[in-house]
């Protein structure tokens, strides 16, 4: 195999083997394809886009390049979630214990964000003393007492995709669909899990802001998933406007406590119970109706948020902060963003929201970077409220205050108003399975 | 500027500005944009073309990178010829004395080759004696008495055409039009010539295997040349089969003789002819019928030849060798290529002759490698030629033996027969210059 042969035949439009590719990955994490080769290589892909056969071929290359990880001495369906991201999209913390407190087990590694707030273990680190990092006996033991944990991803898993990720962000080769596909695939079949459940968000704070390209990556990678011998699922989200009022760290962990006590965002409850069915239906509960009763149950009854408390406490969290809020770290200084005239909120640029909030501190521009726990933003309206001249649109938080200015002017014109409310649209778009795809809507977006 | 936006907007089919690409070359050649980046936006170009401004700019980026020779101290309209390369080609060392037999100046800087056979220089280091490395005061005080001198490129001309190539070269991004073009241009445009004829090659010997595509690159290129305001006009000339007889280094020299001497092969002469009225009527020599007319009494009146002998003796090159070729290096072994049939010649493959002759010793496989002058094909029959079975039909040449075996296992099927001589076609298919295509062919090729 020769790369220089690769890269004419992809630009062509040809299709590698499943030889060549496995080669292709082994040779670019050893170092012998040089990082210009790939690069062209990958923006052929781009072009010409890959096979289902390849993309698959590439993904279980990715897998190979390290370790897995053997969740077989854990007992039950272990389903895992993922999501690929949003705005305020804190639908893990919530549907995890949802899921745990009706019998499923999720033994979940997670990243560190970049970009508008934290990822989901920088998030859980808002509460005090909660530890990401865990042996693996003592994450297996958590998993099997509590039916939850999430820890951050300690053994190296898809070294290839880590390379090859890091090639794409500074070559412009991100927004493939077959990349994306195999690079979140790499990593959760190598997680171990039986079945997995992907949350493929759409709209203005996601990486896929159509409802098309949504379906198509949803359907690579459930695609990829069933190939490799796991039940795979996949929902499409709306992720038009940030899912339910917090943005942040510590305001997000507040929130999914709201949630759990079966308060909380209505879009945010609609899309966690959801996820939280889907994940059951994976599990073998039951069809689609009864385990969406089942999850709601556990939300309104206090077992979701119980199954929260305990893995706080397995993993070292202070309780009492999650059981109180107020004792999570809070912002010194607060700023309110006002309405400029009456009318309805028709649209909340879920994008410039993320931004505004990584400014305010929030999040990471770069990795290594650190972040503010209390800083974030807090809408205090949503679309289709309607509001009036002066009225508080959102909270920014931070302890910064020099942060404001650029905040503000990313928010400059975020929130949109108009004279009628905007036309519903479900906050499901579409279910991805194997066996069928079904739509609920077909609007642009 | 950031070059992932420029990656970005190229990849999605939009322009750059003149600003952008010569920030582009210029972060380049220094290093600040790394060969990765670079990469991804060549195979992106691949896809989706540069605009005639784009090329252009970059044309003119990628000349400026270097020194630029300045001609003007040399009275004479300087014109320069450049050939996108073939097989058997050695119309420069024809050509050139034609044109300063008839008073045009030509101060030619020539590469060394990579492939086939040797470059121009390479076959004039085939003459004993011959200097291809002179200091400008003894290169432009041969041009000014003897109208031509052909040297090896001593300055450093668009070193970013050469970093950038050496890039191509490995990442498959050579093939582009405008890359192709701007790459040619740049050196030429740096070579300070007042007018450049193209020779466009085309068939199977030459970069561009079809029609359209050779007459886009010679259009983009006559572009080009008339926006950096020097007058161009490129011909497109066939390269299906090799030019002339002769292919390797020494066995060149002996045919270029033939052919100042009034003999030789008559594709060769035809395409020589036809570059030589070219370059007349570029220098302002009268309209083309005139110039062809001049350039042929220039050749049968063996004034060319007297040129060429002037130059060889200004260049220290042993005279005596050229007018007596069998003193040229002569190769120890020789075996012939026989007919397997009896019929007409309808096609003989010049990809397959060169490689052929490279397999022989006669060109550079990768950079550096020592060339066997003597070493080559010299094809006793054309297409067209009728053969019988066991005839001669071509002679290779080599120092060392043991190459014969490689060479014939690339020659197996570089012949073609058949029971009918093949169709005929023009040796000029088109000529292109700012003002209008005159195309004389239109078959495929």
């Amino acid at each position: 195999m020769r790369m220089f042969d690769l890269i004419t035949r992809k630009k062509r439009g040809g299709m590698l083997t499943t030889e060549e590719i496995g080669a292709l990955v082994e040779g670019f994490v050893k170092g012998e394809i040089p990082d210009e080769q790939m690069s062209a290589f990958l923006m052929a892909v781009w072009f010409q886009g890959m096979t289902d056969r390849e993309t698959s071929d590439l993904t279980l290359a990715m897998r190979d390049s390290g370790d897995s990880i053997d969740l077989s001495a854990i007992p039950g369906v272990k389903v895992d979630k993922h999501s690929t991201g949003g705005v305020g999209d804190k639908t893990t913390l919530i549907v995890l214990p949802v899921f745990a407190a009706c019998g499923g087990v999720a033994a979940k590694m997670s990243g560190r964000g970049l970009g508008h707030t934290g990822g989901t273990i920088d998030k859980l680190e808002a509460i005090p003393g909660f530890r990401t990092t865990l042996s693996e006996t003592d994450f297996f033991a958590i998993v099997k007492r509590e039916g939850l944990a999430v820890i951050g991803q300690s053994a190296e898993l898809a070294p290839a995709d880590k390379k090859l990720y890091a090639l794409r962000d500074v070559t412009a080769t991100v927004d493939s669909i077959p990349l994306i596909a195999s690079s979140v695939m790499s990593k959760k079949l190598a997680a171990g899990a039986d079945a997995i459940l992907l949350d493929v968000t759409v709209g203005s704070g996601a990486f896929m802001k159509e409802v098309p390209d949504a379906l198509r990556l949803a359907e690579t990678m459930v695609a990829i998933g069933e190939a490799a011998g796991k039940r795979t699922a996949a929902l499409l989200t709306d992720m038009d406007a940030p899912l339910g009022r917090a943005v942040g760290n510590a305001v997000e962990i507040a929130e999914v406590v709201e949630v759990l006590n079966g308060g909380g965002p209505e879009d945010l409850v609609t899309v966690s119970l959801a996820l939280a069915a889907n994940m059951l239906v994976l599990s073998g509960q039951g069809d689609y109706d009864a385990c969406r009763e089942k999850a709601a149950k556990a939300l309104s009854s206090g077992a979701a948020f119980d199954a929260f408390c305990r893995m706080v406490a397995a993993q070292g969290g202070d309780v009492s902060a999650v059981r109180d809020t107020g004792k999570l770290s809070q912002a010194k200084y607060t700023e309110e963003v006002r309405a400029a005239g009456d009318g309805y909120i028709t649209h909340i640029d879920a994008e410039k929201i993320g931004l505004a909030a990584m400014t305010l501190g929030a999040g990471r521009e770069k990795q290594g970077d650190s972040i503010d726990m209390a800083a974030g933003i807090c809408l205090k309206k949503k679309p289709g409220d309607q509001v009036f001249e002066g009225e508080n649109l959102a909270a920014l938080l931070t302890n910064e205050p020099e942060r404001f200015a650029a905040a503000r002017s990313v928010l400059a014109d975020a929130f949109r108003t108009g004279e009628q409310p905007p036309e519903e649209r479900p906050l499901v778009l579409a279910r991805v399975t194997k066996e069928k795809v079904e739509t609920y809507y077909s609007g642009g977006r």
